[in-house]
């Protein structure tokens, strides 16, 4: 099947889902992006994904143009039929915005991650505007690589204070009996998928503590886990090659209820 | 005229340079590059640009095919006739590389640039893997930008410590008497002409203390310039819309030097 994309508001063969080297804003990665879940055809938690690729845009000075970004959608999903879906939305600033949504298969992950939890590792490093989810991405990609080399699924991104603030693609929580801590929102991607952890911990009675736990908390904690849009809520097993306990119950329950609000 | 560009050794028009938006490697930006100056069909210092762009390659694991530079950069003097040329290698890593060599017009200031000096700025923000000319330049994009902003032809980057590192296109120098200050290689990005400004300096009896100076110490300079490939060296007379003191002539026979060494 020939994959379609939308570019500026086009509809275009993926394969022409190009950008010019020449160009001062792609050499210099000038663009935000947000990564949506099409489910049973209808995008999970648009507004919320439009809001944050506004609020990264504006960060960084990228003017966007008035979007009709669920007419944009819609046009794809019915372009190439589309039940489920992830979508990317990424637009390049500058005289003229360049704005792409593309598309691939829905990601999602065996059971057993859920079941028995993912490995992760950690990784120094501190992203350049870090409540800013745009495509200077450089330290994320070798993190991530450094965390697969090393058969892991994650790398958690460790600052110069020891604190372990967020992965590479997903924000990061640790459960220390009933409490959870979780980075504030000024030192992270405050994640769409985090509104609704912290709502469901809100829910099954948990405090929340918006403060990241530091490297050498970390042997306190009674569970850790991860969470995404792709992921939901992600337990984790084994932290830079150590098993680490997990209350499976409570982070698959956190998860359940992400999932089930995103149909609501 | 129609301008041409090399992909992975073949010629191909300039607007057929593009690269697809749904690659990893694109939206993360793990790419290296490097500006090359050509004059009178010969590009300047070539093995030193080809030396930095395997060790910035080697430093983020981008795995480099041997290349013959000099064969494909002549290929694309031949084919566009260019007696002078700013030209670009770009090469994004990945399973395989995309490897391109574009040019415009050779970069060239006004006289009085040199005669009168420019106007810089100050901008709070480290690079990441400093020693490394990546992608990875939202940065940059973002100080040059406030810069031009303010009327200035160029931002200087301070970390949290103060000290004033180098500009977002050039190296930076204050010159305290008879004593000439630049940031040691290990935190900046070590520039091709840099080298040849150092040798300028020791032939002309200026002491070089390889350390970068503080905001605090600015005052004390005698003269503040910058460095680049299409800069040579260019004096500073302006800081943060301030006046600051200029020795002009030092600053002119050390371009002239660089300059003269290009062509031996």
């Amino acid at each position: 099947m020939q994959k379609s994309a939308i570019k500026n508001g086009n509809i275009i063969r993926e394969e022409d889902a190009l950008v010019p080297v020449t160009l001062r804003e792609v050499q210099s990665n000038f663009s935000v992006y947000e990564a949506l879940r099409v489910v049973n055809r209808h995008v999970v938690h648009l507004d919320d994904h439009i809001k944050r690729l506004e609020s990264s845009a504006s960060q960084i000075g990228l003017v966007l143009p008035p979007v009709p970004w669920q007419e944009w959608i819609d046009r794809l999903i019915e372009k190439d039929n589309l039940e489920d879906a992830t979508m990317r939305i990424l637009v390049y600033g500058g005289s003229e915005c360049m704005i792409f949504i593309t598309w691939q298969p829905l990601i999602t992950y065996p059971d057993s991650y859920y079941s028995e939890g993912v490995a992760v590792t950690t990784y120094f490093g501190e992203r350049y505007l870090p409540t800013c989810k745009t495509s200077n991405l450089l330290l994320s990609y070798l993190a991530l690589n450094d965390a697969r080399s090393k058969g892991a699924f994650e790398a958690l991104l460790v600052d110069r204070h020891n604190q372990v603030l967020e992965g590479t693609r997903s924000n990061f929580y640790a459960l220390i009996g009933n409490t959870m801590f979780t980075a504030p929102d000024n030192e992270v991607l405050s994640g769409v998928t985090r509104i609704s952890v912290l709502r469901a911990a809100k829910e099954l009675g948990i405090d929340v503590v918006m403060r990241a736990v530091k490297l050498d908390e970390m042997c306190n904690a009674t569970s850790l886990f991860i969470s995404s849009t792709s992921m939901a809520a992600m337990p984790v097993c084994r932290l830079d090659g150590k098993t680490v306990p997990c209350d499976f119950q409570t982070v698959l329950k956190i998860r359940d209820l992400v999932r089930k609000w995103e149909v609501e």
